[in-house]
């Protein structure tokens, strides 16, 4: 298995590994971008992310994406949007090994912090990232606002 | 009142906000970032944030802090990392305005999503984010691995 950064080439890939984990999460039709869509936005001159894919014998089985965000007290941060194994290919340490090179990528950038968000009920993720030395912060809520209510909304307020 | 776009002029009183902010969220050394920096980050070729001010009478007395992210699923969003209002100045609309107009930044770039994080007593603001069309996701924690603890981490995994 070998760990290297993504390139435009890996993208179908990548994309594949997001739809499938889409599909397992009974929300298939949730991913609107595509392999192109990939390529434009996180090979430009200011990339809108980065990734590592982990192969095995020319398959990418895993992959990691994250981009930087910017803290108000700390600056420069990591955010680790997703770490995705392969179904077939989990409990090889293929996700540890990808968590490892992401953070190894945010140490020698000097960032303040990395940081991410795990679902309530995946106590196993929770148990390897708080070993990791990582902290669970329990008293922030998530809040989105979709591209349709976004619309409806400044209708309401008269901006557009 | 005037809301406009942050400039690099204005980032002393932009950090004086997320200092008072920070000292009456009783962790006034949380911040470790200076005016400088915020000048370095935000207005470079591919800046890290952007920033939309609120001025009464040439002072500056809120603002917003914001930059894109990258949802595997939906591509492009927006992340509002801040809004802070003077606490002199608060009732007047003007933390309002503010969101009026990052939302209206998100829908002119046609990102997918606006995604922001709120703590959950704060039952005032989620009553408000909900009105106005967001949804607040309690499912998710945030997860967060701080400069120190990473340095940590990659030493036991040898990787530093």
């Amino acid at each position: 298995m070998r760990i290297r950064k993504g390139e435009k080439k890996d993208m179908p890939q990548v994309l594949a590994l997001i739809n499938e984990l889409a599909t397992f999460e009974k929300e298939p039709d949730a991913v609107v971008i595509d392999a192109d869509y990939l390529i434009e936005n996180g090979f430009s001159n200011s990339p809108a992310f980065f990734t590592y894919v982990a192969e095995i014998d020319h398959e990418i089985v895993g992959m990691a994406l994250f981009y930087y965000r910017f803290s108000t007290w700390k600056g420069k941060t990591i955010h680790l949007e997703d770490l995705i194994v392969k179904k077939d290919k989990r409990g090889l340490g293929i996700g540890k090994a990808l968590y490892n090179q992401v953070l190894k990528f945010a140490y020698k950038k000097q960032v303040k912090r990395v940081e991410w968000v795990v679902l309530d009920w995946n106590t196993n993720a929770i148990d390897f990232y708080e070993k990791s030395g990582a902290t669970i912060l329990k008293d922030w809520y998530t809040v989105q606002m979709s591209e349709e209510n976004l619309a409806s909304y400044l209708k309401t307020q008269q901006i557009i």
